[in-house]
C-alpha cells in the first residue's frame, strides 16, 4: 500500500464517462494511421516532478505529500520511494519512465559511495520493471543540483568537478544500458554561465565538446545502441545555457565533430523560453537530421520560467505532431511527461488527474493531426505555393546551372516581374483549428 | 544649401563644453592601447534610418523633415537626398556611411531599370565620396520592402524573386566593390516564415545556402576582397527569421559549406530580441571564428520590437569593448549606427545631437573598456577561476589522457570532493562600474 | 461589382462541408442556452484593417488589394471603399461593423473640411447601413495616426492638439449616435510618452482626465445612451501608454471621478502584451464594474508587438466565454475583430476566409463554454476550494466581527492549523479541454 | 567572531583605493545638495537574502556557508545567525536593515509558539540595534514561505489562514513599532492565484481589501506612526498576483477607501518583470500620492523571474534620482538591498563587496541625479516642450471655459494647424549620461 494505492487502475473509459481516473481520449490499442496510440506516443512518466519533487518553490517549501523525500535520502526512503513510482506507474499505465541517478538513488558522498548506491539501487528498478512490464524511455544523470556543479560541469572551472561529472554520467549510461532504456540523455543545467564577465567562453565549450565526446566514445565501448540526446534550454538555473536550442546544439555538434552521434530531446517550455514555438524546434531537428525524443509539458504563456505544466491544450500540438506522423513515428524517442503538478494540487489523487489530463491532450492532438495529414489539406496547401520551383526556371537554379551574374542576367533580360501566391495563413490555420474535435 | 546646412562642423570640445553640437568624448585622434579612437570605433552613418525614414511607424505617418521622400523616388529626388546626407555626413565628421541600393537610387520598376538606376546613383556617390573622404564601411541590398519580398527573398517561395535578388545582390555587390567598400552586408528580413503551416523549411535553408554560395562565388570572381557578413536577427518582419542568432547562423554556415566564408553583422538591438545579452553574441561570434562588424543601436528594454534606438549607456557596452580590444580592434568591421530618431525629434538638428549622444557614448564606453584591460583585474579574476585546469589532473583531461571510463576511475579512487572558487561575479560587475568614469 | 463581389454570401452549411466559403460552426441562429449565437457573441468587423490597411508593415510596403488607397484619400476614393466594405459586410453575415472617423472618409486638412468631410461620408454610411441592415456596434476617432498627434493627444504637449482631438472626437461621437452606434470608444495609442524624460507625467494625467470628462458631458448632452469604452493597451506605438490595462485604467477613472460613466473595450492582444492573460482582463473588469466589449483577435505568443492575428484556439477563448455566460451577454458590447490578415494573405478571398475561421472559433468557444456552465463542474470546484468561508470562523470575519488583534487572540487560542484544500488546478484545466469538441 | 569577522569596518576611501572592501563613492558624510548622502539615500540591508538564505535555486541546493540555517530553526540558531547578522551590518557600516519575522525567530508550529518565539528574538534584536546603532526601516511578515500560504494569505481559499496570517502581521507589526521601525511593509506574494478556473477574484479581492483594513485599523490603535507600504510584483511565485504594478495597488486601494492609508514600496525587478521602467512606477506613484520606500536591486534583462541582482548601473538609476530629489528625499522610506548573491559567490567576504559595490552605484547615480537637477537641462528642456500650455488656450481649457462642443467650434473656426515641438528625446538622455561621471 502506498500513497497512490487508493485509485484503481487507469483504463480507457471514452469520452462520455463521468469517471475522473479514467482516460477519455487515450486508448492505447486504437489504430490510428497503421499503428496503436501507445506505438505513436510512447508515453513516459518522469521520476523526479512526481516522485522527487515535495512541491517547494522559490518562495516556499514543500507541500506535497512525499513522505520519503528528505535533506538526505537513505536506502530505505530510496526503496519507499520506489516501491510508491511502481505503484502509480503501473496503476497509470504508461508504457515508460524516465529518472535522473540521483532521483532513485541513496544520497552519495563520494564518487565510490555514488557508484554503490546507484548500482544498489538500479538493481531493485530491474526488479520492479520486471515486475509491472514498465519500460524505461531513458536515463540521465543530475549535473545540476550538487553544489559542486554550481559552475557547471562539462564546463566547470575546476577539473575535479568535470571528473565528477565524468563518474556519474559512466555510472547512469551504463545502468541505461543494463536496464534497456532507449535513449541516453544530457541536460546541461549548468553548462553555461551566471556573467560573461568571469567566464572564458571558448574555453568551455572546448570542455564541453571533450566532455560529449567521451560520453559517445564509452557508449560505442560499451554497445549502448540507444540514442545519446542533448536537451536545449536557453537559461533557467544560468542566466545563459549554452545548448539554447535545436540550431545552437547543432553549431556546437558541427563543430566539436559530432553531428553524426547526438540528437536532441526537445522540451516543450524550453523552446518557449528560448522564444521559439515548439513545432519549429522539431522543424529545425528535422531540417538538421538531431530530431530524438520529446519532454512534454507546456510553459505559462505570461510568466518567464519553466513552469512545466501539464499540457492541456491539444491544438497547440497539432503542428508537432503532424510532423511527427510525416516522419512515420519516433525512432527511439518518446513523449516524457517533463511536467509537474502546481504547487497547490495536493493530493496524491492529483497525480493522475494531471497525467490523465495530459495523455488525453496527447491523444487529441494525435487524433486531430492524423485527420489532418489525411485530408492532405495543409501539404497540397503548402506545395501550392512553392510550385514555381518546379517550373523551368526553378529547375535550373536547383541544378546548379546559375551563377548570381547570369541569373542576373536571366532576370534583366527576362523583365522579370513575380506575383508571389497568396500564403493562405488564415485558411492553413483553420484546417487545423477544424480537426481539433476530440 | 540642405536642411543639414545650419550646423557648423562638430569637432571635439571636451566634457565642458556648453554646445551641444561638439563631441564631449569622441576625439577621433586620442590615442587609446596604442591606436586612435576612430581607428578602434571606425563608426558609420547609416543612409536608410538617417535619410530614407520619415519618421512613420506602424500606427502614423512621417513626422521629420525628409522632403526628398515620396511612394516612388525619382532620380532628382535621389540627387536631393544625395546632396543633403553628404552634406549632414560631412559636417558629422565620421569617417564611414552604409547603405542599402534603393536607399539611394531612383525607384526602379524592372530588373533593368534596377540596374540602371544604381548604377546612376552609384557614380554621384562616388564623386561624394571622393568631394569629402567619406568611406564606405558596406553595402547591401533591401531584399524585404518590394512587396515582392513578402514571401522571403532567397527563401521565396517563387524562383522568380530568388532571381530577383540574385540581381539586386550581384549589382550592390560589384557598387560595394567599385567604391572601395570594406564589407557587404546580407540582412535576412524575410528569410524566414510567417507560419510554418504552409511552409516548408528544410526546402527554404537549401534555397538561402545555395543563394550564399552564389554570392560567394561572385565576391571571389569580381576580387571583392571585403568580408561578407550575414546578420542575425530573430524576428522583425517574419514571425521567424532563419539567421536567428550567431549560433545559428553558424550552424547554417557549418552545414552549407560556408563557415570559412562568410561572418556576421551583430546588432545590439537583434541580440536582445533573440533573448540574449549583445556580448553574448560578440562572445560566441568570435568563438566560432565568425566575428565581422557591428550595428550600435540598443532596444527599449520593455519594447519587443526593434525600436533601433541610439545607445546611451556606456556602460552596457564595456563587456563589448573589452572584446574588441582583446582582439585588437575590428578587421574590416566598424559600429555602424543603425539607429533611428525618436518620432517626435523633429528637427533638422536632432539628427546631430543623436549621433552626437551615441559617439560619445562609444567614445566613454571605449575608454572604459582600455582601463579596465589595463587593469588587469577582470583578465586576473577569470584566470583564477579556471586555475585548476592548469594543474595535473586539468592538464591530463585536456591532453585527451582520459576516457569516460577511466577518468570515472580516478575520480573513485581519489575520491574527488572539489569546492569551486567563488565566482566574485559582483566584484566583476563593480570592477566593470568603477572605470566609467568619462 | 467589388473586388469581394466574387464570393457568394457565407452561410452556414455545418462541419462536413467542403465549401471553405462557408460557417462550419458559427450558425448564428442556433440557441445556446436561451439565446441565439449572434445575440451573444454580436461580432463585428472592423474598417481598418479590412478596407484601410494596404498590408504594409514596418520594414515594406503594402501588399493587398486596395485599390482605394492613397496618401491622400479623395471624396471618391472613400466611396470606392465604401461601396466595397459594404459589398464585403453584407456577404459576410456579420450583423455590426466598427469605424474609426478617419477610416472612411476623405482626408481633411482643417478643422473646417474635417466635420464636412466626416459628414459626408456619414450620410454615406447611413445608407449603406439601411440597405444593407448591418449596425454599428461602435465608433472612434483616430487621434494617433497624423503627425500633430505624435505627441499624444489629449495628453499632447500642446492644447491646440488637444483642441483638434475635442473637435474629432465632437463630431465622431455625434456620428456614432446619429447612426445608432451601441458604444463609443476612445484609444489612446499615444497617450502616453516615448520619454519620461521629457515628460510630465503628472500633467498629462490631469489632461487626459479632462478631456475624457468633457467626452461624458458631451455625451450627456446630445443624449447619447450607449457607453464611453477606454481601450487598455500597455505600449505600441508609445513607449509607454496610460491605459495599460483594466486595472490601471481603473485606477485613472477613480482618480478623475469617471468610475461611474466609462468601461472598458478590452483587447486579447492588447492583454497578452501587457502580460496578463485576456481572462484576467475581463474577471478585473468585471471585478471592478467597468467591463464593456471586446476586441477579439490574438498575438503571437513569440513576438513582441501588436500582430493582431485572426482567433484560431477556441479553447483559449472558453475562459472568456465562461464569464460572458455568467453575466447573462454583453449588455451593449460585443466581439469586434480588430485584427487583420498576414501580410501574405493576398487575394481578396483571404479576407472571408480570415473571418470565417474567427467566426468559428468564436462559436466553438460558445459552445465549449456554454457546455462546461451547465455541466457545472468548474463552478462546483470552485466553490468547494472556498467552502471554508461559509463556516463560522468565515461569516464572521466577513461580518467584520474582528479586529486583528481580536483575530489574532483567536488563532492563538483556537491553535489554528489550517490545511488548505487541493486546488484540483490540472482537473480544472481538463474539464475545460474536455469540452472543446466542436 | 563569525563568518564576517574577517573583514575590517568598511570606510569611504575615494575612487582610487586599492581596498575591495572599502567604498569608493559613497561618503556617507558627502553633503549634497543640502545633505548628506546617507540622508539621501537611507541604505537598509535585508535580512532575508543575506541571512536566512543559503544560495539554492529551483534547480539545486544551497552553496553559501550559512552554518545557521536547517530546516527547522532553533532558538540558538536564530541567535547564532542574529550575531552574525548585527557582526556584518556593523562592519558594513549602513544605518538601516529590514527583516521578515520568520527570518529573525525560531521555526515556530503554532500561533501561540509564532508569538512567542517574535517576541524572544525582537528582545534580542533591540539589544543589538542599541549596542550597533542599526536601526530598522521596515518589518515585514513572511506569509508565503509555509505550505498554508500556498492559496494565499488574505486571499486564501481557507479563513483559518487568513486569521494565521492576521496573526503573524499583528505581532511583527507590534515588534516594528517597539522596535522603532519607520515603516511596515506587506509583500502579497501568494496573494493572487495560479489558475483563475479555481479562482473567485471578486471574492479574493474583498478579502484582501478587509484585510489590509484591519492592518490601517490596528496601526492607528497602537499608534504606530510610519507608513503601511504595499510591494507590487506582477507574478512569481503565482502566476498573477494582485498587487501587479503601481497602478493596480492604487486602483484597489481607492477601490477600498485606502488610497489615504497605504503607500507602495517599489522594487527594481518587481516593476521590470510587470514590464514597466522602474522610474515610471516612481513617478506613477507619485503623481498618484502613493510613493513610500524602494527595494533596490536589478533583475537579468533577458530571464524573467526575479533574479535580485545587486544593482550596478548607475546611469539606469539617475530618472529615480533625480525624481527622489525634486521630491526632497523620501519621508520615511528608504532604499533596501532586496538583494542577493549570485549563487557562486561563494565567500563571506562576497557579501560586502556586493554590498559596496551596491552602494557605490547608489551613490553615483545620487551624484549624477544632483548633477542633472543642479543644472537645470532636463528641466528646462521639458518645460520648453509644454509651453504651449500657459499660453491663452491652454489655459482656458485648464480654466474650464471650454466643453467639448465649444473647443471644437473654436478649432474649426481658429483653423487650428499645430505643430507640436521637437521632443529633444536624444539630447534628454545625452544629458543624463554626460552626468555620470563618478
Amino acid at each position: 500500500m502506498t500513497i497512490f494505492s487508493d485509485v484503481a487502475p487507469v483504463r480507457f473509459e471514452g469520452p462520455d464517462t463521468s469517471n475522473e481516473f479514467a482516460y477519455r481520449v487515450y486508448d492505447k490499442d486504437r489504430v490510428v494511421l497503421g499503428r496503436s496510440m501507445a506505438q505513436w506516443l510512447r508515453p513516459a512518466v518522469c521520476y523526479w516532478h512526481s516522485f522527487n519533487w515535495p512541491g517547494a518553490d522559490i518562495f516556499g517549501g514543500g507541500t506535497l505529500p512525499r513522505p520519503w523525500l528528505a535533506p538526505v535520502i537513505t536506502r530505505s526512503m530510496a526503496e519507499h520511494k520506489l516501491e510508491a513510482a511502481f505503484d502509480f506507474l503501473s496503476r497509470l499505465g504508461l508504457p515508460y519512465f524516465t529518472f535522473h541517478d540521483v532521483d532513485a538513488m541513496a544520497t552519495a558522498g563520494s564518487p565510490g559511495e555514488h557508484v554503490v548506491n546507484l548500482h544498489h539501487v538500479e538493481e531493485l528498478i530491474a526488479g520492479k520493471m520486471s515486475a509491472t512490464g514498465v519500460k524505461l524511455l531513458w536515463g540521465t544523470a543530475n549535473l545540476f543540483s550538487h553544489p559542486r556543479y554550481a559552475g557547471g560541469a562539462a564546463t566547470s572551472p575546476d577539473p575535479e568537478v568535470f571528473a565528477w561529472a565524468a563518474t556519474q554520467v559512466r555510472c547512469c549510461l551504463e545502468a541505461t544500458h543494463r536496464l534497456g532504456g532507449e535513449n541516453y540523455v544530457l541536460w546541461g543545467g549548468r553548462e553555461g554561465y551566471d556573467s560573461l564577465l568571469n567566464t572564458d567562453l571558448k574555453r568551455e565549450l572546448d570542455q564541453y565538446g571533450r566532455f560529449l565526446s567521451m560520453v559517445v566514445e564509452h557508449k560505442h565501448r560499451i554497445g549502448f545502441k540507444g540514442a545519446i540526446l542533448v536537451e536545449p534550454k536557453p537559461f533557467e538555473p544560468t542566466k545563459h545555457q549554452y545548448d539554447r536550442d535545436a540550431a545552437a546544439v547543432y553549431a556546437f555538434l558541427q563543430r566539436y565533430g559530432l553531428a553524426g552521434e547526438v540528437k536532441v530531446n526537445l522540451e516543450v517550455n524550453h523552446a518557449t523560453l528560448a522564444g521559439v514555438d515548439f513545432e519549429h524546434e522539431i522543424a529545425a531537428a528535422r531540417a538538421y537530421g538531431i530530431f530524438g525524443s520529446i519532454d512534454i509539458n507546456r510553459g505559462d504563456p505570461r510568466n518567464g520560467w519553466d513552469t512545466d505544466q501539464f499540457p492541456n491544450n491539444a491544438q497547440e500540438l497539432v503542428p508537432t505532431l503532424v510532423q511527427l506522423i510525416e516522419d512515420g513515428g519516433f525512432t527511439s524517442g518518446g513523449f516524457n511527461f517533463d511536467a509537474k503538478l502546481r504547487r497547490q494540487s495536493l493530493d496524491a489523487a492529483d497525480l493522475y488527474l494531471a497525467h490523465i489530463g495530459g495523455m488525453d491532450t496527447l491523444a487529441r492532438a494525435l487524433l486531430a493531426a492524423a485527420d489532418v495529414v489525411a485530408s492532405g489539406a495543409l501539404a497540397k496547401l503548402t506545395q501550392a505555393r512553392y510550385q514555381g520551383w518546379s517550373g523551368d526556371l526553378g529547375r535550373r537554379i536547383q541544378a546548379g546551372e546559375f551563377t548570381l551574374a547570369t541569373l542576373a542576367d536571366h532576370a534583366v533580360k527576362a523583365g522579370l516581374d513575380p506575383r508571389i501566391p497568396s500564403g493562405r495563413q488564415e485558411l492553413a490555420e483553420s484546417i487545423v483549428a477544424r480537426h481539433c474535435r476530440y
